[in-house]
């Protein structure tokens, strides 16, 4: 299947079909697959293939700290790039194995006590729920859950009732859940907590979890007014898998947070009873990395900027749009998403059906989406009524033809 | 520098010149450099490097998820060879991102409250060290330190009178430390342990930190009687950086010893309010992987168990010997290793001289070792009475000549 010479694309697209070619031309998957998981692992451009294969080449030419030493540049240039993409300093940023490594150094550095508040949305991702559980069972800390707003997402009147009522030690909002369309208000949400922790400053956190929608949209920490962003690189930032970053605000570092698992990289041994913690990010990060990887983040991070966030998100929303119109006038479909705002991500069940069915058949066709099951966003699903979905996840690079081979594809494999 | 066709052996040497001449053909970096940084990061062999080569172009040419879906036999062998190593069950193993990760998974998991003791060794790795006196100021828990030993390492009397008299939570010891040569005795530790813990079986775990030993010598859990075993598989293993390894024993497992921000792969969300832990060691692994990481570690396990475990540990502690001899009659370097067993890590300091100078003049060389700091290691610098250390850490690989060329570098930098 060779889409580069001849592609048809949406008739409002933002991005030309000379451009959404060259993207296709950067991108070797592109000629092999429909990639409709971007949600899941986007496919990498090839310069961040070859940044990876390089270093590790590298490594294994000189060796792998040797290679790092020798790279100290380009690596120190990861932190310049998250920077930019966030607007904010490098001293921000740290460099993590996951979006989940990225919360659970915010959530760990939090020092939670006995009855301690813990204020979240009833679509958080799966393992962040889990986490406040276990602090729950391990250290007392209570979980709230915001109402949703009845045309979904987080109910604002609730969250600003809930933050007076509560005083939540912490504010866990995901802003793209992992398995639905819905994209969370967070600039009015950053709006009500920013002026919610004006009046009770010293005591409340919050930490946004943009795993979804990094590289999907801008994100920007100066509006988002969260203390901790958390993110995966793998997803719509198209970089390597077992990466990512996290954004902690000079607020939360200047207050002293700091993991609990602090280590030689985020503290220095003074005293054979005291360590003094690193005065900026650092204090997030291990010791160890894979450096192929951040080399790899680097460079993905460098081209979704020049693609442009904003358009990337404008796209974005024009494809999973058309993907969502397509599914719904289709028989024995249900589109899932619901929300004020709508995002990359498009889930749907099928009556009489399976999701492995779909998602295999599917599979045999290259084109790749995944099945998500009750068990990773079970209020959610409990709410929509539902045990699974497909999910579909566009990107820019994808075009108007194989949202109409996808949509025919799944037509035939559950006889629609 | 082709050191392929003529190398010297010592004349004890365990392996023929056949044999390290063909461990040396496998792996290019034995082309271009001396590597004495085996401690840091030892060279991985082609096949290491080309297995992660391999599936980062194989998710660029389908995408991320579908790379691991299908290559989903080969991933699950990284257990099964994990298990062989260690000589336990597949099911006692999770991959982690660094001996560092696994040891703080480990470490999350036991629910210390305050009071609670953590008896541990002079010689500890350092962010083990930071992490007890973090969880200190945060839970509460003490730290006690075991004896020295006049010879160095646990005094097992020693050992054996502050577990009575202190009933410690946890017993923390590090295999190798990360700047000496010293190797802890293990197996006399292993003993004391286990008939302390059979008197009181339900309040007490060992972790042992075999990041520096793993790849250098056999581990053997049932010998070892540990809780917890933590490995970093870039050292002495030749596994990719950026790549750790962690054994939980059934009776941890079987307790129901879970990591405070146990994550979706390790827990089901199972009702609005509860969750679920996994049976076995995949409760203590994170969602996402770098899988081409996960690939290259069970090869450079594969490749390390072909050559033998028993026989890599002669080899090594030949040539670390012969250096130690070497360096110590010296005029200006002081060898700082001391200890009842001494392993692969050679350290030592030079009068009126200092670290950097001596490592980048190697380097200029192509001979990679490198600087070692107080911060690094405070008691065991305290106790020895120096600032900083070099740290030369030879493998299997290596021959006579490098230790020969090594030595006479050493000497014409520090102008012995």
């Amino acid at each position: 299947m060779n889409t580069e010479q001849k592609i048809i694309l949406p008739s409002n697209s933002i991005f030309t079909t000379e451009e959404v070619l060259q993207f296709r031309n950067d991108t070797l998957g592109c000629k092999n697959v429909i990639h409709l998981n971007n949600a899941g692992a986007g496919l990498m451009p090839d310069i961040v293939t070859q940044a990876q294969l390089d270093h590790i080449q590298l490594e294994a030419e000189i060796g792998g700290y040797e290679a790092s030493a020798l790279r100290v540049d380009v690596i120190s240039a990861f932190y310049n790039q998250a920077a930019l993409l966030f607007n904010c300093k490098p001293s921000n940023i740290a460099f993590t194995a996951s979006a989940t490594d990225s919360y659970t150094r915010a959530l760990s550095s939090i020092p939670f006590t006995q009855g301690d508040i813990i204020l979240t949305d009833h679509d958080d991702f799966v393992s962040n729920q889990i986490q406040f559980m276990s602090l729950r069972k391990r250290l007392g800390i209570e979980i709230i859950h915001i109402k949703n707003a009845a045309v979904g997402g987080v109910n604002l009147n609730d969250l600003e009732e809930k933050l007076k009522k509560y005083r939540p030690k912490l504010l866990a909002i995901t802003h793209i859940p992992t398995n639905s369309g819905l994209v969370q208000p967070v600039e009015q949400i950053a709006q009500i907590y920013a002026s919610y922790s004006q009046k009770y400053p010293d005591n409340t956190w919050y930490i946004l979890d943009a795993c979804q929608s990094v590289g999907q949209m801008k994100l920007d920490v100066q509006q988002l007014k969260c203390d901790f962003l958390s993110v995966t690189n793998r997803k719509f930032l198209r970089g390597p898998r077992g990466t990512g970053a996290l954004y902690i605000s000079d607020r939360a570092l200047d207050a002293g947070l700091e993991p609990l698992f602090i280590d030689m990289r985020g503290a220095i041994w003074t005293e054979k009873d005291t360590y003094q913690q690193q005065p900026d990010s650092k204090r997030y990060e291990d010791w160890e990395f894979a450096y192929s990887t951040v080399i790899g983040t680097k460079v993905a991070i460098e081209y979704c900027r020049k693609v442009g966030e904003d358009k990337i998100e404008q796209q974005v929303k024009l494809l999973s749009g058309i993907l969502r119109t397509k599914l719904a006038v289709t028989n024995k479909i249900r589109v899932l998403d619901t929300g004020p705002e709508l995002g990359g991500l498009v889930t749907f069940t099928v009556e009489d059906s399976d999701p492995l069915s779909i998602v295999n058949g599917l599979l045999k066709r290259k084109i790749n989406v995944v099945p998500s099951y009750r068990a990773f966003g079970l209020i959610d699903f409990d709410e929509k009524g539902v045990q699974w979905a497909v999910r579909a996840s566009p990107h820019y690079y994808n075009t108007m033809d194989e949202m109409e081979t996808f949509v025919e594809s799944v037509k035939e494999i559950i006889g629609a």
